[in-house]
């Protein structure tokens, strides 16, 4: 922690500060400049808090340099880390991670339908809530372990892995038994209650990313997650809460090569919700793929007019084929490629 | 809903979008403009999708023109809500409701000496945190069901009336037998498995605003809570995250005549998280008095330097007396009043 | 400047950037931490740039620590700067500062009928747009010199005095002539050519804050303004843009505490561009009134309605006197008075 | 326009907004929903102000249902202008425009050193700022006309094409006579003045998005341009302001289809300033090309580290060769190309 003086403060000011640092058991360095001095604390195990010293007179700022956060840094683990599935999916390696797949199971047609048609374009992970946490208690709230139930037929029957949310506990003890990847939804970056469940689960977690989430906030919500024994820990980019009103989120891919700098974990981007519109879907995840992102996570639907949530911003399967086939093109100007291997998922397939 | 044509739209394309209005069972009116034509929907008895008209040939826009929140509006309830308590208090009545104590209850010594303080100033509620939710998972998370006795102690010594945080199922229980008001916090606003539950709670709920939820979205957190039964909900604007960083959060005042206008439930203010600093405290709780807010939940600490949480936001006792002071003078010009009868809490002390 | 180094930055690597900091002619003092090590870079007269440090290997960040500013900030003039003007009025001392009149002038009837009304009241600024920057080429621009003629001959028959706004040289030459106070506004709070030309000026300059400007860009605007030998600026909180759409911008209340702690310079609130609702503006006046503004500048029209812009958040002149009246009654606890001497402009009128 | 009615409107209420409507001169046409009443208003030629009727009693909402811009939509020109340049560059055609170069023109050996690099790749367009608006007085302000020699030399020379920014009436005269495109800054996008003046010259204008600007806001700042008679325009986004602070901008890229979607004219992307870090630039160049955008402006400089402005977000060359073939193998996915020819500026040079 560095304590900034003020350009008019005293010596005795000067001194003051140094006094209260050594008196909560710390070293005060000092750093004379032309126009300012500053204090550098040292001797501080874990995090110091800046409240004893922000109003003593004379102090001017008191700056951090210290990250809070640690099992989710490159200085902790400096290699990748590579998530691993039994069809011998990766997330986080060399191939392109792709989540297709409804906004919610409807129906076993609807989402037979859908996952027949991925698993056929050499798609590995199937998306589907069963449990939706949605902004009115009007809304469709999804079919619940009923929906799950499908997700594990289509499971059994097309060997795709299944990528499905959990609201809480008891939805998390469902989740649990029938998906491959739990997902913990925006709302609920900063329930540290979940989090700290899922980091007791043996799945891998793909935590989104919250409304208006900065890097370092981010970051200690996967902090959670590894600080409970899970390591396998999945971010993923979904827009960010802005002045816009062009689009329903603002996509801030920017935070994509922030976040691959800073940790080991692997990022994906959702163009859906990022966008919010079916057009924008497109071009947005060309931008993701470009950009340097691990995967994608898209909403697919067989009838985006009929869908009960999330239409607006559900590709139609040949809308979903042109998207397969656009990124196939990107992936390998920034070292990646995406699978068409449709046979690869017989391992998990039933 | 309003389906606005572009300006260009041939008549084909008008006919057709009638038509598929009336496909789904709703019933469509032309409105012709001089620049543009309108079709409005009617009809439909609950919410409608805009997906099956927004990307028909023609479409430019399509408007939803039905609030969809109900139970916490005023059309449902046009009187205001007034939230009554066993020692006579009051939230959203004339009398100002000031909720005062330490982000975390941190010692017997600590709330006791707080408390104390509190109630010979004619202050009815006391906040305090046993269940903390922290950024960092390495942060004090709060003493847990230790602390919630501690809080009961006060209680039942001073009769001040308790207000603290339930983070999930667990807390919540033990929240719901000690305290007086269950606090659900920013983090929480749209954790909708924790709204259902305090909605089936027979205890108030603080329910504070998200970082950078919209007015529609905070009405609707508060509407799962009501449409479980729990009608006693008071709102709680605690500063929004905005590109400022001159202050920890932006509060947002002008939330409070807009809530007031639209909900019959009350709503009060945090100048502590929303500023962030202790010397902001006071002149934003003068602001919020003058807005028309319905009370204050301000953070107080017998030793702010020594504070394990939030200190640099925590007035001290004799800053909390100041500010008392000054907020009595202004509720008059509000119509409001601010407690200094020391002897009104003893209906809850046993 | 301190550079942080992280945390497994090697020995080699912090000697490679003290070299370079010795290089560029600083003097660099390495302060070794429990987690990591910092260098304080001191013997720069000015702005030091990072760019040289932020990508050497080893760096993990660059902290600046003196402020940008001088001529505003407190410790360049540490008492108020308080604006004085012929009819008595001040700006910034104990009496509060209220500008008020219409958005735009309209015609000669318009003008009057508002002035004479606000002169009856004790108002000492008449505000009204001669030169009106619209966001669309297609709105209504001003009356140009012929709504400036109007402004002198109001200035003239009752001693108000006049603020009204500059947008470019030309618009300017005319301001200067008969206006007492040079607004710039929003959009124009980074216009440096027109910063120049008002700090060249010898009239007041009310310098708005721009949508999204932060303090610190804020005060350096201002700073352009002093530095061409203008001391006489006054700031002006609007609201800012953020994602809430409940209003029309989010007034920013906090940042007027923060204002006057760093500078010297008074700051006034506009609670009419800030909510952009009429019926909003008496809670928001109120709150910056309470929070310590050193005035309030008020849009208000005789027939709102019918107002040629604005109309929608300008208030009739019986809503204007319930405003001076309950800001009359909450100045007093922030030290203020507000005017109500209907004879005190006379020393302006001829 | 299109009033909506509270449920709870009376009859009474509809009737005195329908009087209202025509006493206004325009027709109203009631459309009844199940939930809500809504009232058409048509026979308006242009904008219509919403204030006369918001708060009339029983009016929920007033929502405008035309758009206020006209000359820069698709509606009135619907095929892509195509800017054309003396070397046969376009921008908005099949060619990706590439404009590069240092963020101030420093030095004659700095300008040619950058430019006969460019020249060497094929590059067509040299961007290079003579007049600097900086958010200190105190910072490197530009070389002036210096500047603007220098770079009417490099043309000369090597006949790239230059890109350079105009700060108000004066700068403006003298960045005409040397310049081929026209800069607007960030800054100066709602600077109406500084619109109108260079809507009447004859050189294409580069508007680069401001930093809080809706996509409404943007489009009718061009606006201003196209109705002085000036139609070549080309957008230019580059970051937007949010929370966030892992970058110095949010880059929206998002607005580059909604640009393309209801704008005829062309838009590029600036990552330089959109990330504000060098290592930034790279992945967001990918991103703004695979999201379809017309263009890049890019920050490049033979010594960075030595630059005298914006120094930490600047390219070397050799990041930039990288960059350029990069975008080379992704344009082809967007039916784009990037030249190659460094014969083609010859026409320009003399």
């Amino acid at each position: 922690m560095l304590i900034v003086m003020n350009p008019h403060a005293t010596p005795q000011q000067l001194e003051a500060v140094c006094e209260r640092v050594q008196a909560l058991g710390f070293r005060a360095h000092v750093v004379g400049g032309a126009r300012c001095t500053a204090i550098g604390v040292t001797g501080n195990s874990g995090e110091v808090s800046p409240a004893p010293f922000e109003e003593l007179p004379g102090v001017s700022e008191v700056v951090r340099v210290t990250r809070p956060y640690k099992l989710v840094s490159r200085e902790f683990h400096p290699d990748n880390t590579v998530l691993r599935f039994p069809n011998s999916a990766t997330i986080g390696g060399r191939e392109l991670a792709v989540i297709a797949g409804p906004c919610s199971v409807e129906s076993r047609e609807q989402i037979f339908t859908i996952a027949e048609h991925l698993v056929s374009r050499g798609v590995r992970f199937l998306r589907g809530g069963a449990f939706k946490p949605r902004t009115s208690p009007y809304s469709f709230q999804g079919l619940g372990e009923e929906g799950l139930k499908l997700l594990a037929e289509v499971r059994d029957r097309f060997g795709l892995l299944i990528v499905t949310e959990a609201m809480d506990e008891s939805s998390l003890r469902l989740v649990e038994r029938y998906a491959d990847v739990i997902q913990v939804g925006s709302r609920n970056m900063q329930n540290y209650s979940l989090l700290k469940l899922v980091g007791r689960s043996r799945k891998p977690v793909l935590l989104k990313r919250g409304m208006s989430a900065t890097l370092e906030e981010y970051l200690l919500a996967a902090e959670y997650i590894l600080n409970e024994g899970n390591f396998e820990v999945l971010f993923c980019e979904r827009g960010v809460r802005t002045f816009t009103d062009h689009s329903r989120n603002t996509m801030d891919l920017s935070v994509i090569p922030a976040v691959q700098q800073v940790s080991h974990l692997p990022i994906i981007a959702d163009p859906s919700h990022g966008t919010g519109r079916r057009d924008r879907v497109l071009p947005l995840s060309r931008a993701a793929v470009a950009v340097g992102a691990d995967g994608l996570i898209i909403e697919v639907h067989n009838a985006p007019d009929q869908a009960l949530s999330d239409g607006a911003q559900s590709l139609s399967l040949p809308e979903f084929d042109r998207l397969l086939e656009e990124i196939r093109q990107i992936a390998p100007v920034v070292q990646r490629s995406v699978s068409s291997d449709v046979t690869a998922n017989a391992a998990v397939a039933r």
